[in-house]
């Protein structure tokens, strides 16, 4: 073909959607666009005017006209600043965090958006990092004990309170006319594919990944859903589908009224949904075992390929054909790693430090990076456990929560923040080392996200902690990058595309020359602190003192009688 | 007598001095005067100009110079505010920190004056917290314990690094051209008294609670000391006194030179020296068993009274009529209270809370303090442990270090604030109930020192945690008060004064009337947080987990790595 072809890729993030237009042949990105949402992430109250309704601290809840929004106020912007051919574009393609869902009607209205539960909370989108239905992934988790599911294994033998079923089950406990008025309940991923193409698809990484699916068993049996609750028998049924598509595939052509949204043509190839971590793999040129991709941001995805189903502790999930068709995709994480940063930053950081930031009108992270740079290894005397968010592999227990251990008087800002980039970095190195336990190996690391492209010093705190180089992705928007490649994919060869997600990343994904290799100064020192690291983590975290988890309950009570006298 | 008798008290603090002028009759405070040391602690480089000496970490020495400024800077301002005839003034006392010593020669010239010396660290004075002499410490208690020394046991089992004896090996390990040149080796206390009156004394509370010596037994004998190193084998009778001098003597009358430093008469009786913290428990009108005063400042000295000599773990010392004669006075103690407070509020506080505090002209303390009171035991969800200065009682090791648990992305400071507060008075509560446990109870506390006066939340909150009532001292410098009182002592009953300190402490002491009561709703839940924090300091205290320890040792070899290749 003598004419370029272009695919578009958006990712639908926490904050904000990230949109690129890509040339199909060479993978060069042609332009980028960024929207935040006007909502953001609502985990005080709901932006209802007058409603007046507040949200427990666990919430995390968003607007689906945010995602609508994205489309509008990226795809045209792509366009424009390129002046491409909107005929010239052939697949669009699309992933999200995950697990994010909602409940809509039949036609795909979002609940929240019926005024008549518009001031209902459990109406909205339940965002990835919806913490409230801890009780509920309990409840699954000794009931798949109790009757033997099979499934279990495949996901560390334990399934976190993020996931579709925990959050459908809470809608179920505390919103019962909410459950009952949903016609479906899914993924916000298959919900904007619904809203661009008109037709309602499932797309097997989400299904895999968050809702126990498998391409060889299905989903979990209805009367394991009617050990939960009665009411849940017939949930897939009902309210759900059985027929999961596969990644790559085409979910159908682009509706007229989302080619106004876009600028796009009607008929535009769209892909089946993916989600940000997955479709981050195959962009960051991964199509094989043994390197381990890591999507570095608030918090980390880890996914790496095997040739066999194994059970890893902990892990998030393996499932069959999840990523790259033909492999077993593993994927494990950590629920908070720049996330503990940002509150470091806005929450324990003195005046002098933001105004050397000021001064030299670079941000507070910088400051920080460049004196902490300037440590040795276990300099600072610090230790932490990064649980600030809890903690997802391998220990699987959002009740943890963080600790740090050393301080001096003599203790200072720039130490404290060194001491928790290292934190998250043995946590990943417990993370690869279950793996490999497993015969899952993970040589090296390629990285993408915000983090690798912001902080240098904690990619080299990363290799030598792991004793792992660290890649990373040529494109700062890996995700997007790998929505576009599958939107290439989903217009198919004879259309200017590829037909399958491999040919595509052997000609459009791309890393950076520059790498982190480990220091072997470092790694010996490193290796103690380690050791020191993983003695508490299996303290704190593995039953021998579960002061964490006492505290956490605490808390709570306190909270609540103290509401309750207000 | 007709007309109004006075007395003057001065006591040494860490950053200053502080001097009162009572009416000895009835105790009324007339005046006060405070002269900030403009060495204030030594502890990164000498102030020697161009001499670039710098101090490893765990320094801290002070100018003896500063001592001499003090008189000169507090008691002509007494007299001046008050007009009070320096005819009047019957008797001066002085107390000081313990154990803060110096090396001088024969005339009592301190080492650090004579050109020679003054760019050696060791000839200037090591004050209490100089933390180095550590491995001195340990080799001291290897010996006595090898040795079966009798004395041990009156110290806890263990002598701390901040001793008497200890400072003196560090001297002869680093700097035996210092020890070799000092003809005195002596405690600051007494080097004052020395200044003021032009006679070498030794006051018994030292010699008792910082080098070892008992009213029974005197020193420890010569062959331990031989054994520790034959060089020290005869360092009391070369370089110190075995007459040891009672509280509440007559060391002398003011010297000529001293008397136009003060202003005061030639010949006005002067006390033997005493400590601050011992010092303060005739003045918050304690002079028999189960209470306990707490001098609570940048540290807390706890010290109780007893009618017989127990053992008890960790406890600083024990000296029969250390404090009071007649009774064995306990000494305990936490090496960091409001010194944490005051590094968690220059190091880890955002710049909102300075604003605010700014705002309101308040300090940040009371701004943190504030939000801090709103909360409910428990309902930060954190748990502190408070050994960012080591722990001096129970466990007597400089070697701990300070610990937070139960972080979330939600904390904020002021719940951190008040995790540390409860941090230290759960140290309290371990040291109040391990008095009781070997029989010398603790009734109630009375409290005096910067912190009582500064921050209501803190009183509330220990009396809460410890379960017992909390009094305040009416004078706001207890210590010099007291030593006043001393003063008054030392002048006798046939010059205006009193005979003993017990007849003082009834005529001229008070006690404010407010105090704190526990409230029984907040002691329930402290009981549950007491025991997670007992879990944790025995846990990280007492040998099942040195990660503290390790992690203090490889941040001295990565300092000291990071020092020779700079």
């Amino acid at each position: 073909m003598s004419k370029r072809k272009y695919a578009v890729g958006i990712d639908f993030g926490t904050e904000s959607g990230r949109g690129v237009l890509v040339e199909v042949a060479t993978g060069r990105e042609v332009a980028t666009a960024v929207y935040p949402y006007p909502s953001g992430v609502i985990d005080r109250a709901l932006p209802v005017p007058g409603a007046a309704v507040r949200l427990d601290p666990d919430w995390a809840l968003q607007d689906p006209q945010d995602y609508i929004r994205t489309f509008k106020g990226t795809v045209p912007a792509l366009l424009r600043q390129t002046g491409v051919d909107p005929g010239d574009v052939i697949g669009l393609g699309i992933d999200f965090t995950a697990c994010t869902m909602l409940p809509a009607n039949k036609e795909g209205t979002p609940l929240c958006d019926l005024p008549e539960y518009r001031r209902n909370p459990h109406a909205w989108v339940k965002l990835w990092k919806h913490h409230a239905a801890q009780p509920e992934a309990d409840r699954i988790n000794r009931a798949a004990r109790t009757l033997g599911e099979p499934w279990l294994k495949r996901y560390g033998g334990k399934i976190s309170s993020e996931w579709f079923f925990a959050k459908i089950l809470q809608i179920l406990d505390e919103a019962p006319e909410i459950y009952s008025a949903a016609d479906r309940l899914i993924e916000a991923a298959d919900w904007v594919v619904w809203q661009l193409t008109g037709e309602e698809t499932r797309n097997s990484c989400t299904a895999g990944y968050k809702a126990m699916w498998s391409k060889r068993d299905g989903f979990p049996r209805d009367r394991f859903f009617a050990a939960l609750d009665p009411r849940l028998e017939h949930v897939i049924d009902e309210k759900m589908s059985r027929q999961i598509r596969s990644l790559g595939e085409c979910a159908g052509g682009l509706s007229p009224r989302a080619a106004r949204w876009t600028g796009l043509r009607p008929g535009t190839a769209v892909a089946i949904a993916n989600v940000d971590a997955h479709v981050s793999v195959p962009a960051a040129t991964v199509a094989e075992p043994g390197r381990m991709v890591m999507i570095m941001g608030t918090s980390i995805c880890h996914m790496v390929l095997g040739t066999a189903e194994q059970t890893v502790e902990g892990m998030c999930g393996v499932v069959e054909d999840g990523i790259i068709p033909g492999l077993f995709g593993y994927e494990a994480g950590q629920s908070g790693v720049g996330d503990i940063f940002a509150w470091f930053v806005a929450a324990a950081v003195p005046p002098e430090y933001h105004a050397a930031a000021r001064k030299r009108k670079g941000d507070l992270h910088a400051v920080l990076e460049r004196e902490a740079a300037r440590l040795r290894p276990g300099e600072s005397g610090l230790l932490a456990l990064d649980w600030w968010n809890g903690n997802r592999s391998v220990l699987v227990d959002v009740d943890l929560t963080g600790m740090l251990l050393g301080a001096t008087l003599a203790t200072r800002a720039p130490e404290i923040y060194r001491a928790l980039i290292e934190s998250t970095a043995f946590g990943t190195r417990v993370i690869a080392e279950a793996f490999e336990k497993n015969g899952v190996m993970v040589n090296e690391f390629v990285t993408c996200g915000g983090l690798p492209e912001k902080n240098k010093l904690l990619m080299q705190i990363y290799a030598d902690i792991t004793g792992r180089e660290l890649k990373v992705t040529a494109s700062k928007h890996t995700p997007a990058f790998g929505s576009a490649m599958f939107g290439a994919v989903a217009a198919g060869s004879r259309a200017g595309g590829y037909d399958g997600i491999v040919e595509a990343a052997v000609c459009m994904a791309r890393l950076k020359r520059e790498s982190f290799k480990p220091v072997r100064e470092n790694r010996k020192v490193y290796d103690q602190l380690y050791a020191e690291y993983c003695g508490l983590y299996d303290y704190f975290g593995r039953g021998a003192n579960d002061v964490m988890k006492r505290l956490k309950t605490l808390r709570q009570t306190q909270r609540r009688s103290a509401k309750r006298s207000a």
